[in-house]
């Protein structure tokens, strides 16, 4: 269970929860409810932000991503934050269409990506968090994790490679990290692509008809989808256990991949806006400065 | 105040205090009592680990620097922990000297130093932890702190740059980090040098006095002497609140640089032999291997 010992954020608390009037409300779950988080009754295919027109919900997420660039700049000037935003969900939940849909527009100068792969002999010799906090942004930054340091709470638990009380012991690390992430100064956004079984199916079978979607295909996501059950169950271990206060989960219902680039843009913009960013006041002497 | 839940380590818990039986009980700091800490009571100037000669204390320190050697030898080999040992101390207390006096007897290959500074800009931009992870030891490796992430709950305290309660979210903090790092393999040994305000003004006076010792004075010095009252403060508040069961704080009387040694040597000793250290099985076929 997180700690629910109240964490003394450096921002608006409101960022984390900058829709939570609107749709958002019952998609992002609540913390320290200690209840298990049911995916069966949060619906891959439901479209809470959607218009019901799939033109409209397209052109929104264009007008989004240019908007984010915008808003990007002006957090990079300020200087005050930093965002991370991590994406995980099963093969073919749509992390990489998501970094494509949602963050296109921004500049690479102040949006990084790192997509995690199996940890290298190096990384395996020190504690599973080491090579995650290297990556973590620094004043003005946003970094957007493809996969993340939650790996380590799904594949060594479904494949039972570790157990319960190691487990409760990572979710404790983590909460504790995420918890010095955020009070000093790091907004923290964790979207979970929900897909249905039925999707996983066709998405794996379009990766296989066509030659140019091989080079995506390996034959682990087989073996990983034998393990759906497990890995949905570890899922919602996860969900409820690791969604804090000052780091919330947002499970995004993402058979729609329009629908996934929708709400995740939304709530990145939402988030961004309540920060009441600002640029830094001028330099004494600048204004009315000529320059001769 | 340290979380006193119990935290599940991966090495023999009497590794952390391995002469606890003998004179080293006094001056490991019990973790969790709540009682603040009285440096008063602490003397700078006792030697509850000397033999009573300096010059057979002098040669058991040798001795034990050799065995160092040895045990970090098979330490490397063994590859299931890694080892942090943390030097914190005024200014002239004895971290350098503590460096070169107990490890100068090992290989570099598996005994790695960082003398910490003050942030660089870039360093500034991540939470304050961020650069003391990323030099963390891997498996089979020793690291030597020379200072620490301490400084960063003493210097901001001393110089009110930071709110009780910011002080406390970074107790915390670090109490959670080290939590993660030895629940994940790493034996953290914490060592306070504990010097006499007399015995600091003679080893400035030293410094001013010998053009040879120039290059390590510093004005800085002089300025921080001005607070030392406010120093042993915070030094009292940060040992009463970070010495917890996975990683307590052991009080060095150091006045004695021949004391300091011994005591510290002695404790690093004990610790490795605690681990019940032991050189990998044999690699299957390679017994009676005939190459050819």
């Amino acid at each position: 269970m997180p700690s629910q010992n109240d964490a003394s954020l450096p921002f608006p608390r409101a960022a984390l929860h900058a829709g939570k009037g609107g749709p958002w409300r019952d998609w992002q779950i609540e913390p320290g409810t200690d209840t298990r988080v049911s995916l069966k009754k949060l619906k891959p295919d439901a479209k809470p932000f959607s218009s019901g027109s799939k033109a409209t919900d397209q052109a929104a997420v264009q007008a989004l991503a240019e908007e984010l660039d915008g808003l990007q700049d002006l957090f990079y000037a300020d200087r005050r934050f930093k965002l991370l935003v991590v994406l995980q969900g099963t093969d073919t939940a749509g992390k990489d269409g998501t970094v494509r849909g949602v963050f296109s527009r921004t500049s690479p100068l102040g949006v990084h990506t790192v997509g995690w792969k199996a940890p290298t002999e190096v990384e395996r010799d020190h504690d599973y968090l080491w090579r995650i906090h290297q990556k973590m942004p620094g004043a003005g930054e946003t970094m957007v994790f493809n996969r993340s340091h939650y790996e380590d709470v799904l594949v060594p638990v479904v494949n039972g490679w570790i157990t319960p009380q190691q487990t409760a012991q990572r979710y404790a690390h983590i909460n504790d990290f995420e918890r010095l992430l955020a009070e000093t100064g790091t907004v923290i956004l964790k979207f979970m692509l929900h897909i249905s079984s039925d999707e996983q199916r066709q998405r794996l079978q379009e990766r296989v008809d066509d030659p140019t979607k091989h080079w995506k295909f390996s034959f682990g996501d087989i073996e990983a989808r034998k393990q759906w059950v497990d890995y949905q169950r570890a899922y919602e271990a996860l969900l409820s256990t690791t969604s804090t206060p000052w780091a919330p989960w947002n499970v995004v219902p993402a058979d729609s991949k329009t629908h996934r680039n929708l709400m995740i843009a939304t709530i990145v913009r939402d988030t961004l806006k309540a920060l009441n960013l600002r640029y830094p006041p001028d330099q004494p002497g600048l204004a009315g400065l000529r320059i001769e």
